[in-house]
């Protein structure tokens, strides 16, 4: 069985990088020079790095979701998200996570808790996605995120969302699906 | 309460598209001029496209899945990660399903289902990731995906993975910890 062969993984070794794209601080493309663990070069290895971000399950004290519906210009229509944003400089992963859900939708948690890191686009430089859960939450303040996108604040409750996970009639962002296993795990989440 | 002041989202109109960076058959890059529904202008919205792709839930006969470990030179380190690659032109998205499943880890599915479908890294294009489950899951032949990445095949419980995603002491791909929900909603994940 596959698994019966097992061995260490090495990691590649990097010989060099060069930009080979930028905006000033909005993207830059690397193309990495690596050599693979049996030897093989590649020189040309493009890398996207981005900025880790943060996505936040937000709770209300009745068990509802804290959603957001936007139009995104990558699919070009409105998809369901949660509350997510980069990280800024200086911020830490929590000090980004209540000032997005804030800026984002008003709210702010009596309780966080970090549920993990997960690396997006892994292969191609990606980046790494600090998700929190915040308990308690309750609207203190009007949304204004400044972002592009207009944001519509919709509260779900779990049995909708666990729904729309496995259907394909509401496309959703990834962050999203990727946090449902958190919660329910740590057993916020109970579905009927 | 915010979801009270429901309104109608718009898109956003497209203006015009042009290529800031390409590889050709790789990586393109573009510069769309939009309109925001306010009327606004934003002449340069980045935009990453990226062939849609699959990633697998396979299960063997004895409920347990098939991941991977690989080095993934994004987080510069050994991850795990689930089956998943790009849908080829001509395929559907059930046989790239089916043949990269076979390719990276010599199994095959007996029966498949078909998940749904989660956009990735919207803001910025991205690509559609879809999702299958694949049950009665064994070994057919030897893995051989040709990616530049070696693959380590590695069965695991529901138990472990689920334990997996929560934590942060293991980096995971976003497609893996994205399917978990899918899984656990159709009941072929029972956690102790």
């Amino acid at each position: 069985m596959a698994d019966q062969k097992q061995k260490t993984l090495q990691p590649w070794t990097s010989l060099g990088r060069k930009t080979v794209f930028a905006v000033p601080g909005r993207r830059e493309i690397f193309a990495d020079h690596v050599q693979l663990p049996d030897g093989r070069e590649v020189v040309d290895f493009l890398q996207f790095e981005s900025p880790p971000f943060v996505v936040i399950v937000a709770e209300t004290g009745d068990g509802q979701i804290v959603c957001e519906r936007q139009y995104k210009h990558g699919p070009g229509r409105v998809i369901l998200t949660l509350p997510a944003g980069a990280i800024d400089a200086g911020e830490t992963p929590l000090q980004a996570a209540q000032r997005e859900l804030l800026e984002e939708t008003g709210y702010a948690g009596e309780s966080w808790q970090a549920l993990g890191v997960v690396h997006m686009h892994a292969n191609a430089g990606g980046w790494k996605s600090h998700a929190f859960l915040a308990r308690g939450c309750r609207m203190v303040a009007e949304a204004g995120s400044g972002d592009l996108e207009e944001i519509q604040v919709e509260l779900m409750t779990k049995q909708e969302l666990l729904v729309l996970s496995i259907g394909d009639t509401m496309p959703m962002a990834a962050d999203f699906a990727a946090l449902l296993p958190a919660f329910l795990a740590m057993g916020t989440l109970r579905v009927a």
